[in-house]
C-alpha cells in the first residue's frame, strides 16, 4: 500500500481549515499538482479569497475547485460539511481528508475557566475527529480502497510544557485518535496519518499569541525562525506522497516523534534510530533548561498572581 | 522535590473512582499506610462496602476515612467534591489527589455514534480533568508545596490499535494534561504524575468487554495474565513514592513508555535505556503481528458489517 508514491492528479482532496495558513497552503500546493480541492471553514470571506487564489493556480480546466462555508462543530455539521462536497462528485467520498482545522488560546492551568478547557478541546480535537468519523464512515461505506485521511496535530501532540493545558491534551488525542485509526482502517484499504507541525507564522500564531503567558514566550524564544505555512505544507504533503503515518516538518519535532513514536511505523530505520539516539541525549537537557526557567519564574509567578487577587 | 521517598502517614490522599477497582485498591494500601482517606464515586452502596474495607485496615483511630457520592462530571461538580472531602480538614487542599474515575467502551469506529464518542472523552478524560482543574487551582491557591497530581492513564495512552477509538484518544489527552501540568505545577512545587496500567481483572474490564470487538478480543490474547487491581495499585504507590513522571506496571507498557517518553524525564537512565532498545527492535514485530491479524481479518469484517446493513 505504501510502496510507491501516490498522485493526487485528478483526485478528489477535501481540506478543512483551508480558507487560511497551512490548510490554504496545501490547498494552492495540491491545486498546482492537478488534484480536485474542496476546502472548507467558516468565514465566507477569506474562502472566497483562497477560491480565488487557487483559481489561479488552476492546471487545467477540469479541475474542480469548490469552498464551502460550513460548521464542523458536532458529527451530523461534519458530515453535511462532507456530503456536500462530495455531491459534484456524484457522492463519492474523497480520495483525501486532511483536517487542519484548529486554533490555540494558550495560559496558565489554575487561570482558565471551564469553557476554555472545553473550547480547547472543541477546537482542536472535535472539529477534527468528526470529519474523520464521517470521513472514515463513507471511505469503509463505498469500499474506497487506497483513500487516505490526515488529520493535523502539532508539536505539543508529542509533548507538552506550561501554558498548553487547553490545547496540548486536544493534540495528544487527535494522535491517539490517529494511532487507532492507523490500525482499524487497515481493514477498508484506508491509510490514516498525523502530522505534527512546529510553531508557524500564519494568523492562527497570531491569535495565539494573545493569550499567551510571558514564561511560555521567553521559552519559545529558543525555537529559532518560525516555518511558513507553505514550507509547512510541503513537509505535510511530502508525507502524505510516501504514506509515513507520523509527519513532521522540523528537526525538533522529528527528535520528538522518533523518541515517542508509541507503536507507530517509523519512517525511516536508520534515520529514525538515529533521531532517536539524539533525543536520548539531547532532550533532557533541553528539559532541564526549560525546567529551570520554569523554577526561575516561581516568584514573579506568585506576585502576577497575588495582583490579580488569586490568594484572596 | 524528588530525592526523597514520599510517606503518606499522616496524609490526606483524595481518590476518584474509589469505590472499586485500581481506586479502591490503592485506597486500601495507603489506609494501611496511616493515611487519611477520602473516596469519591457515585454508587452509596458501592461506597458503603467500600468505606467498611477501608475501616478494617485502620491502623490508628486518628485517622479519617471517608466516602463521598458525587458526580465528577462538570468542574463546578469536581470542585464540589473536592470541597466537601477537605471540609474534615479545615478546608486545606488533599496533600494527594489520585484520579481513578474512568471506563472503556470499545467498538468499530464506524459503528460508533457522535454519543460513545463524546461519552468516552466525558468518562475517560473529562472526569479526571475537572479534578484535577480543581485540585490544581486549590493546591496554587494555598501554596500546599509537596502536594501530588496523579492522573490514571493506560496502556492505550502511549499507543493504540483498533477497536478504542472512544478510549485512547481521551487516555492520550490525560497524558497531555499530565506532561503540561509536570512542568506548569513546577510553579507551585506541586508534582505532578501518571500512571500507565495494562488491562486489569476489575468490574471495570468486564464492563468493557460488553462491547469489545472479536478480532480486538483475539488480539488481546496475546498479553497473558492479567494484572489484579492490587497488583497494579502496589506498581501506582511506588511511582508515586519515588516521585516518577510516568508510572507503568508491566513490562509491555514500560516499553512504550521508555519508547514514548516524548519529553518527560526517565525514571532510570540505564533500564530506560534497554527499554528503549528493546522496544525499538521488538515493538516493530509486534506491531507487523498486529496489522497482519487486522488484515486477516477484512473478509469476515465486510461479512459483519453487510449483514448489518452498512452498506445499503
Amino acid at each position: 500500500m505504501f510502496s510507491k508514491k501516490w498522485n493526487p492528479d485528478g483526485k478528489h482532496v477535501y481540506i478543512t481549515g483551508g480558507s487560511t495558513g497551512l490548510g490554504l497552503s496545501l490547498a494552492q500546493l495540491l491545486t498546482k499538482k492537478g488534484a480536485h480541492v474542496s476546502i472548507v471553514a467558516r468565514n465566507q470571506d477569506k474562502l472566497d479569497k483562497a477560491l480565488a487564489s487557487l483559481e489561479e493556480l488552476r492546471v487545467n480546466p477540469s479541475q474542480i475547485l469548490k469552498a464551502y462555508s460550513h460548521s464542523l462543530d458536532t458529527a451530523s455539521a461534519s458530515t453535511e460539511a462532507l456530503e456536500a462536497a462530495c455531491h459534484p462528485f456524484e457522492g463519492q467520498a474523497p480520495d483525501a481528508v486532511v483536517t487542519c482545522a484548529g486554533g490555540a488560546a494558550p495560559g496558565f492551568f489554575v487561570e482558565l475557566e471551564e469553557k476554555d478547557l472545553f473550547n480547547g478541546m472543541q477546537n482542536n480535537y472535535w472539529v477534527q475527529a468528526w470529519t474523520a468519523w464521517a470521513a472514515a464512515k463513507k471511505m469503509a461505506q463505498q469500499k474506497k480502497k487506497g483513500s487516505k485521511i490526515v488529520l493535523v496535530s502539532s508539536t505539543l501532540g508529542l509533548m507538552s510544557m506550561l501554558g498548553w493545558a487547553s490545547y496540548a491534551p486536544a493534540k495528544h488525542a487527535l494522535r491517539g485518535l490517529a494511532d487507532t485509526l492507523h490500525s482499524e482502517m487497515m481493514l477498508y484499504g484506508v491509510s490514516v496519518s498525523i502530522f505534527f507541525p512546529p510553531t508557524m507564522s500564519t494568523p492562527g500564531l497570531d491569535q495565539e499569541n494573545k493569550t499567551k503567558p510571558a514564561i511560555v514566550w521567553k521559552i519559545e524564544e529558543g525555537d529559532g525562525v518560525l516555518l511558513t505555512a507553505d514550507q509547512a505544507a510541503v513537509s505535510l504533503w511530502k508525507g502524505i506522497e510516501k504514506g509515513d503515518a507520523h509527519i513532521t516538518a522540523d528537526f525538533s519535532t522529528s527528535l520528538f516523534r522518533a523518541s515517542g513514536r508509541g507503536a507507530m511505523p517509523r519512517n525511516n530505520w536508520i534515520l529514525d534510530g538515529l533521531y532517536d539516539f539524539v533525543a536520548y541525549i539531547a532532550v533532557p537537557f533541553w528539559r532541564a533548561g526549560v525546567d529551570n526557567q520554569v523554577r526561575g519564574h516561581i516568584q514573579e509567578h506568585e506576585e502576577y498572581l497575588g495582583k490579580k487577587g488569586f490568594y484572596a
